[in-house]
């Protein structure tokens, strides 16, 4: 009876992370542990990136599409600012492994009646992200679909012997966050209901939404100040404070006083900026462990970059994530992001 | 004026190859040959994968892009071949360059609606081909859509200080090729017009089609005996052909009776199986130039693996492809396939 439950489950019922599960599942299960790929590998499915050993370094390599009407709307985005965010999106799954990315491949799927000035728009924005993080555009394909799906493909590397990784966080680390989650679904709220603000709020959150800037320094910074626990937040604080937590095998708990909220985000939207902050998505602020010695250490090591970091909680025994007011008393939980959510769930701010 | 039209011109009226020489353009405009990446970089945009120097070897990779509707037909293809397919496609692209392909990363874009073990098929596909060929599948991304995607990026190594390229065929190289162009494109019309054959028949035009095999040996082979030159056949051998004579500047002269035609091609196909050889695509076949002397030997080579290679034209002088007869006269050229073909020619066989 099990097997006609799973053989009738739709994607939709599994959902984006039960999906992923299963997969890693299927290709650990039929793997060759023999074959020389196998064995050099460090990070297989499931975290930012991939990880292997190379002749002296670690190659680190990750995949992102973003999909016309699930992931962008074309009437709230420039083909300029989706270039560089479907680049972005990438470069931050890089910083939180520690990595320097190298180079990019991208996978075109667009409408035969896209005009061709749209697509050297997308690619305008592509290369100036590239260029200001040194990344080089080395190939790719186009082929003809209904809708425009852009994939891309970075490699990078790890000067270091080990990658930060979502599975190494302890009972008793301090969880911190660079910048300020939140604006990136604040911004997309204003482009898709029409909010009007000044003409600065306009453009930090617009700029949030559809131009993140990858952590890559930040990342560095942990990586080699001892950090071991990281991952870029694109489902969301608590979501992705989830991923870290089932990875590590251990609990954490968030103080509502301690998440940083920006002051545009605390004057604008002043009745759900906590929830915003907590499960708005697509911020690519990175979110990461460290004994409770280093984080002054870190804070101010990331300030020197012209970076933002805050602790806001701490690693505790058990698998849940709690969200605490200022008494220790837990706090019901906002929803995030996933894609395909599972029945009885709602999808967040995407 | 010309500007007016540029601007208004539409990616179908640019065409394939068009728009990546666009996109290449771009790329290549606005680089910082300053940044390590592009100091290292050996093969960019152009090739059938990029390449670049690592410590001591040289890295590739190669991503490719399967469309529901586009590249596949759900009606025609088990969710078992297509996964075997969407690796099959990149690993051709490896073997194209004489690599060894070691990592793949897979995006998929999924309707909610899909049934899980549809997935769980097209992952038992990937990963039996995957296991074939050594490779580890080691990350990718999940997301929603309304009709399937898969992008799949492979990334190998050269066991060589060079690579096998289109751009280096020069005047005087014979031309060959292995296995039997054509027997894809002639699967792809028995599923569609649901032609009726023998069962060995069937089964071989099927795998022709929906199971390709990636010619990675005798892409080593070729590799380590010395070819310089080579392509994988996805757009059909004398598309193929013209994009080697484009990129090294040179001519070819294809002979009619020296193109290897399989006999179920002959006896099934018979009033158009040179067209469906020359022109069908999604061969996966490679096809190569060499020095006069070594043709002989670069045979016998590949045979030793189980292969099949045959000379089946000259490189000369001048940047057309010439298709001729055995007195040497030029037959008119057929039709290939390109994704948003330009205005006026029409698409091949897929």
């Amino acid at each position: 009876m099990l097997y006609v439950i799973i053989a009738a489950m739709k994607v939709s019922e599994l959902g984006e992370f039960g999906l992923i599960e299963l997969l890693a599942k299927i290709v650990n299960k039929t793997n060759n542990p023999q074959d020389v790929s196998w064995q050099r590998l460090l990070i297989g499915i499931g975290d930012d990136a991939a990880a292997w050993k190379s002749e002296k370094t670690i190659q680190i390599a990750t995949t992102d599409s973003l999909v016309q009407d699930t992931h962008f709307d074309l009437s709230i985005t420039t083909w300029e600012e989706l270039g560089w965010k479907a680049i972005a999106v990438n470069l931050s799954d890089i910083a939180a492994m520690g990595g320097i990315p190298g180079y990019a491949l991208i996978s075109l799927a667009l409408p035969a009646e896209l005009e061709v000035d749209c697509i050297e728009s997308l690619y305008k924005g592509m290369t100036q992200i590239a260029n200001q993080f040194g990344v080089a555009i080395v190939g790719g394909n186009v082929a003809s679909a209904s809708k425009t799906m852009i994939s891309v493909t970075v490699l990078g590397a790890l000067e270091s012997t080990s990658a930060l990784t979502r599975s190494a966080a302890v009972h008793g680390d301090q969880i911190a966050v660079t910048g300020y989650p939140g604006l990136s679904a604040a911004g997309l709220r204003m482009l898709k209901q029409h909010l009007k603000f000044d003409v600065e709020t306009t453009q930090l959150l617009r700029e949030a939404h559809l131009t993140p800037m990858p952590r890559i320094d930040e990342g560095q910074i942990l990586l080699h100040r001892g950090v071991k626990a990281a991952i870029d937040i694109s489902d969301g604080l608590l979501a992705d404070m989830t991923h870290i937590c089932k990875a590590s095998k251990v609990s954490a708990r968030i103080k509502k006083d301690a998440v940083p909220i920006h002051p545009i985000l605390e004057s604008n939207f002043k009745s759900d900026c906590q929830q915003l902050a907590l499960s708005g998505g697509e911020d690519y602020e990175l979110l990461f462990t460290c004994a409770p010695e280093d984080v002054a250490l870190l804070v101010a090591a990331v300030a020197s970059v012209g970076g933002a970091a805050k602790p806001i909680g701490v690693i505790t025994a058990g698998s849940d994530v709690e969200y605490v007011d200022e008494d220790g008393v837990v706090l019901s939980e906002p929803l995030s992001w996933q894609h395909f959510p599972e029945c009885g769930t709602a999808g967040g701010a995407k």
